[in-house]
């Protein structure tokens, strides 16, 4: 008898919601803010600097100014924000910073989206820019979303008491999109979000560590521009204006057998970074 | 001049979103599940024991055979789960406990809700049962969600292979929601979540710690009911089915200005517990 022949080789479909090399774009290295803790770990977090304008160019002032080296991780309050700053609030400003920036917390022109099919508990719409930002809108106006590692701007109660000094992210549900059009979202973790999300709970009503021996030294903030070319981190962005993105979030709202479909919000979606290649 | 008279007392008008003390019940301390850890912290957990009462029992068969004692939480993924039981997966399970349990993803009797009026990104409506469980549903079913805290039940890929041995709750956003329907859900984190959420990472892709060296310790799970009177926890849950409750929800869902209105999911809503006074 002749040899059985080979079976055919079977190609497996190609993925539509799988990213093709295209789909990745660089972050610019000045749009990258580096957190290198005590401890040696790095947060890299990138900015939204098109976005919020005002916030990211003070925020740049501070990191020239070093105004991070040195502070703490002092509030870290369970299923809610680990923050970052002066725990003191009275350590003066750097010169030529401003210690109030008007509030960017709507954006002045509401970006195109990649959308989300499936309603949201909290605005009309929501959806992904072409560059990768979470954002929801009404029918007047568009917000970048605190999801669980966007950072946001801490200020006291008037809306233009911030100016970046203080940042925070969101560690839990807890349901920090009601920080939503009420504070400024200038940022998202990229890498390193373990080593805010799990810190140890303060036990202070506030989250701030009654201990100061508690607080999670930083030792030093730079943007990536800042680092000699070989220390740079260099990520890169799954862009969100492209068949595949949208396949993706359909293959999120309505997963394929025998998940049972239940559905997904904007934050649920995968942040979308990678080292570049 | 006569002396100025006292300003009169301006009472304050009471928050219809407040629960009186009639909205307060008692956890029966047996469906409350202590979890002791080996550092002294404890976690309870409310089990659903009228909602999913098959797993319940084998849960309790679990805990009287003393099945957790001694084994670890060995699976901490960031923004996703942490999970406890064994981590071996291979110790014979106690005799007289089942190694399936039929499964309960969906509740055999969809309940009254106090409803949250937002739409849900995972569901045609959700809300509260009178006991102060987060539901949701469709047209034909509901089921209870996987909130930050809420217990579930990890399985393989058969879905009668859960037993409730194994045991984890959401720790991050994430979207453990998609879970909804294809896990059972048990249970939820009381007190003593921060014990959970604040675990170091694993920086497995399967979020089991690699050393076993870095397992959290358990040192036993009992009911309340199994403790001494005086080393029992005496938990109150908040009931739902009052207008207080529903006062609450609208608050959440539109909160009062100088806040911008943003909305709220199930989720985000309090867990509404309190030791008893």
């Amino acid at each position: 008898m002749p040899p059985v022949p080979p079976p055919p080789v079977v190609q497996a479909a190609p993925d539509p919601a799988e990213p093709q090399p295209v789909d990745w774009r660089s972050i610019p290295p000045d749009e990258i803010m580096v957190m290198r803790l005590a401890d040696g770990h790095e947060v890299l977090i990138r900015l939204a600097a098109r976005m919020v304008p005002r916030h990211i160019e003070n925020i740049r002032r501070l990191i020239a100014a070093r105004w991070w080296d040195g502070l703490s991780i002092y509030r870290v309050q369970e299923n809610w924000v680990a923050q970052w700053g002066d725990r003191t609030e009275k350590r003066p400003l750097p010169p030529g910073t401003a210690a109030r920036v008007a509030p960017e917390f709507e954006l002045a022109t509401p970006p195109a989206v990649t959308p989300m099919v499936r309603p949201d508990a909290y605005s009309t719409w929501s959806g992904v820019t072409a560059d990768g930002w979470p954002v929801a809108g009404d029918g007047r106006a568009a917000w970048l979303v605190h999801c669980y590692g966007s950072v946001g701007v801490a200020r006291d109660d008037a809306p233009d008491s911030g100016n970046g000094a203080e940042l925070f992210t969101p560690i839990g549900r807890g349901g920090a999109r009601r920080l939503d059009r009420n504070y400024a979202v200038v940022g998202r973790v990229m890498e390193g979000m373990q080593y805010l999300s799990a810190l140890p709970r303060s036990d202070a009503s506030d989250g701030v560590y009654a201990d100061v021996g508690r607080d999670k030294g930083i030792a030093w903030v730079r943007l990536a521009s800042d680092l000699p070319a070989a220390d740079r981190p260099r990520l890169e962005y799954r862009t969100a204006d492209n068949p595949r993105y949208a396949a993706m979030i359909a293959k999120r709202e309505r997963p394929a057998p025998p998940t049972v479909a239940v559905g997904a919000g904007v934050c649920d979606l995968p942040v979308g970074v990678r080292r570049a290649p």
